[in-house]
């Protein structure tokens, strides 16, 4: 069973209720770059794909950077005078800037306010903040609700947290394949409570490693639950020696809102990954964008640092910080729709399908055209193609198989998607027509 | 004499009704891909220009393929039950599929209808089907005519055909140049009473060998009047050795047709034969069209399959398939306009022209600019290059004379007309600013 | 002190006006390509910037030239029958052709008009002539004054000029710096009272130098005040062996009218100065023209000649032939603005600023990005440059610093002014973050 079978045996439609209802359930946690949250996290991704869960210590050197004390928190709230919890941590974990450093006491208002961050433009939506690397403790809550504090009173203030050294903890799956040549899917899996950013992106990697599981494959697939920036940082400081397997590499993002597909390009620009992921999309009936390369967004940053120069781009939705809703609570289970995740799945199982099927061919027969005719290659074989761009996708395949050219350069100048240029190479295939080269 | 003077010493008028006289001879002419129809084309061919005429035995091995039977057809017909002929090949050598296997018979319409072939969106037109390589028998015929056939009604069929060994005839003649580098110019002779498909690339071909056969030159010029497909395949297989003499080539066909000038780039894209072409309408004062190469239309295909990769393209008018007379019996003698065929053949010898003057000089004072006014080379000579033109030529031609760069490089990069770059070089030639460079 | 610095310790109006007083001290002045009025001119400037004054003998060979005989002109005029002068060159010395031969004579309407030159379309304005390489006299004159000659009336003609043994004059200046690499500036001193063309240029150049002579500077400049075409090949032909010193160069011409700015590329087409100025010119705020190098215009043509091939294109306004004032009298103090001649010698300061600074260097942390925070790099620093450019200029620099790619490429890449860029590798550099590379 290949990926467009498998797709064929699953009701679209369950998947997307499926990754749906996986983030529901992750949706409460309360995660950090470290931490219990991530832990409880990955947890939950094991009942689906058997992913390994690694701990670094704090501390630990990881390049330019140090593996950070561990951040737990139990409890957090503002109280005012009548002792009513006015801000608690129960309600949204958004409400604690992550990696608040404890804190205990009654303020004064003018105080307190120098530790709040609201949004007055959306006045009923609880921005998401962090300060992972200044010690400083902070609030983040409604500006409705904070324009109604009273300049004269004080506030009982608690956060119940412990910044102690521990570990940093991310997940990671290898599906081995024919080869040792590796595909990188990675997601960061350091958010709290907000949706497409990213529990979209952990749906669609668990569902993704679950259906090419099943499937035999030429790559070696590796999937990599992390905290962003230090997670792809101290991943890669474990595995320098390795990374030269990664042939191709996706950072999967804001997977689920109802904008159009994007794609940021490997820092490459023109890598197999940044060719293969243009091509699915412009063969879509979908809008789509593409995205020059810049040194900032998710990981990417990190697989395309000098030293790397991995060829991993990123395929989203609408990229971080250009919806409203973006850092905010109002990123929630209802701004992401099952039908994105599931057209998002698709797309990134489509662009697997290519590189799975990329290869290179040789005519046999290259001087002048060979007689199809007498080999049954003209007219209607299957019903999917329809019988014009098959015979071109025949003449094409064999017009330009030099050895050097891939079945992607050919879809690409015979403007063909690329499934009949390789139903094409096939059936020549199969004739003796072809022979695949190796390397 | 060269082609220019050449040119002005004809009357256009004249050769554009030489060339539509010779269209309306041939065009009765039951032609296929062999027999006795391509024979007597070439003969009559013959009576304009030398060309040899060569028989290949069937059966001939050319690569993949084996020389086909020739076939020949002496009459045919469908007559109904009293004895008329309603479908007879006598008013129009279209009515029979080419390449129909013999048959003689009476049979039900039921039986019949499954062999006829109309055109329901023109009912007046009569189209043109083939089978050479599939053993079938069939007619073609106006739908409105169609129609009228009775459902109850018995047919006397009648196809007076032979399938049988034989031979495979084509037209070659080559005019020798100074140097063995050959330009090829390549038309299909296997259509029947079709006039922009291929009478007018046949009657192009023969009035521009004529006019180059008169006028000294560079180049070997060879030129092909061969059966679509099986005949440039069995001239290639026949020639593999010496093709590499080829440097630039043309396909002709569909020539007279109001349509605006098309040129279809050689499967190289940028080679010398497709930059001369696109030189050339881009500055004629008419509109013109540049396609891709794709390995789909006539005999370039065969030129260009990877095994040759021969830099040759097609210039037409309106290309196959695109006009709504093509293949059908509405493209006659009233189709096809004597201006439009000397349109056509004057851009194919001003793209001659270029590639006949196009080399490369060196210029021997690259040191700052020569002074041009103690030579007289400023100022007005001759009357048909404006001042402006002339003066910027000269700085171009001097500017870029590297022994590196063409005169089509240089006309290019100055947006300047080709002859202007040409008339230039030979003026700075003459007064020793430049020198030739060979090879 | 360097130039940035400089320029804010200087108010541009200031400047603007003592371009402007340069200009119109030098306008009454009748220059040509030899003679006292060039002489005149370059000790004006050498009130400003200290230039060598170089005498070339007439005859001396210049590649395929020869400096030519030296003119000088004392006085011209058309007396009328009563004796009055009805055109006097005291009034503007455009009224005689430049390099007129001495005549004294009366004679008749007929053959006068065949020496005198206007223009029809600006019957007001005097038009400039020259016939430097011709012998020829002749008078320019405004087309409404030359209606009123009388056809059957007697005209005194005198030009008490002198074309005789002398030699060729020309200004040059070099402000040595860190190394021997060049920058030139080359602009044209030949014309008479004209302001546009190039009176505008001669100041521009004269205050440029006296700001990059303040400036500390990796470049050695040199600056050259040349007649046009026979000063750039005389001035080539003495400094052959040391022309390839010259790594960027600009012509200046045209520099203060209310035209937007103009760039005409080197032949080298994508010289690190064809980059630097289209930069420059695309992060200004104002409209600007990008025109290819052609080999026609100013002294650029003969920098551009094949032999040399020397990376020196042309920032101007309105280039040469553009505005209907040029090579008119037209072209006077009032076409001419000090804020305009204030804006262009910006332009070339910010094009200087970009060569000064433009290195390349590598990221010593290339595996992952380093931690900007813990040195101090992220947040608010200096007013001028905003906070998320600052912070994408310190990626970018880290992410392309790899010691090929300079600062340049990467403010390209980045699409950031180049003074993020390089701020940013300042910083970085500081940190220790980057190393810088030689050669």
């Amino acid at each position: 069973m290949n990926l467009a079978e498998m797709r064929e045996a699953v009701h679209p439609a369950d998947v997307g209720q499926a990754m749906a209802g996986l983030m529901a359930e992750l949706y409460p946690i309360c995660r950090s770059i470290t931490g219990d949250g991530v832990r409880q996290t990955l947890k939950r991704i094991q009942q689906e794909v058997s992913i390994e869960i690694r701990e670094v210590p704090s501390g630990t050197k990881v390049f330019d950077w140090a593996v950070p004390r561990e951040w737990n928190i139990r409890d957090a709230y503002i109280k005012n005078t009548h002792g009513e919890r006015i801000v608690d941590f129960n309600n949204s974990n958004l409400h604690v800037v992550s990696y608040s450093v404890p804190f205990h006491g009654t303020i004064g208002f003018q105080e307190l306010k120098e530790h709040i961050f609201t949004l007055p433009e959306h006045p009923d939506w609880i921005p998401y903040r962090t300060s992972y690397y200044k010690e400083d403790w902070g609030f983040c809550m409604a500006h409705r609700q904070f324009i109604d504090l009273k300049e004269d009173e004080k506030y009982e203030v608690c956060i119940d947290a412990t910044l102690a050294p521990g570990s940093l903890t991310y997940g990671e799956l290898c599906l081995p394949g024919e080869t040792t040549d590796e595909i990188l899917v990675s997601c960061h899996v350091c958010h709290p409570s907000l949706c497409n950013d990213n529990l979209s992106g952990i749906a669609l990697a668990t569902f993704l490693a679950r259906s090419i599981r099943e499937m035999p494959r030429r790559y070696t697939y590796r999937f990599l639950f992390i905290p962003g920036t230090i997670g792809s940082i101290t991943w890669l400081a474990r595995n320098r020696e390795n990374v030269g397997r990664i042939k191709h590499g996706l950072v999967v993002a804001c997977a689920g809102d109802p904008g159009k597909l994007t794609y940021k390009k490997s820092r490459q620009v023109n890598a197999e990954i940044d060719r293969t992921v243009q091509h699915v999309l412009k063969h879509s009936a979908s809008e789509y964008e593409v995205l020059d390369f810049v040194p900032y967004g998710y990981d990417e940053r990190q697989y395309g640092s000098p030293g790397f120069n991995l060829p991993v781009g990123s395929l989203t939705r609408t990229p971080h910080g250009r919806y409203p809703e973006y850092h905010t609570s109002a990123d929630n289970l209802e701004f992401v729709r099952p039908e994105y995740l599931v057209d998002s799945l698709e797309k990134y199982q489509l662009v697997f399908d290519v590189l799975e099927s990329n290869r290179r061919y040789r005519n046999l027969n290259p001087y002048c055209e060979p007689q199809l005719g007498k080999r049954g290659l003209y007219g209607p074989v299957g019903g999917q193609v329809d019988r014009h761009s098959r015979e071109m996708a025949l003449l094409w395949v064999l017009n330009l198989s030099d050895g050097e050219q891939s079945l992607l350069d050919i879809a690409e100048c015979a403007n063909l998607e690329f499934r009949h240029i390789q139903q094409a190479a096939k059936a020549l295939l199969e004739c003796g027509l072809l022979e695949e080269c190796q390397g």
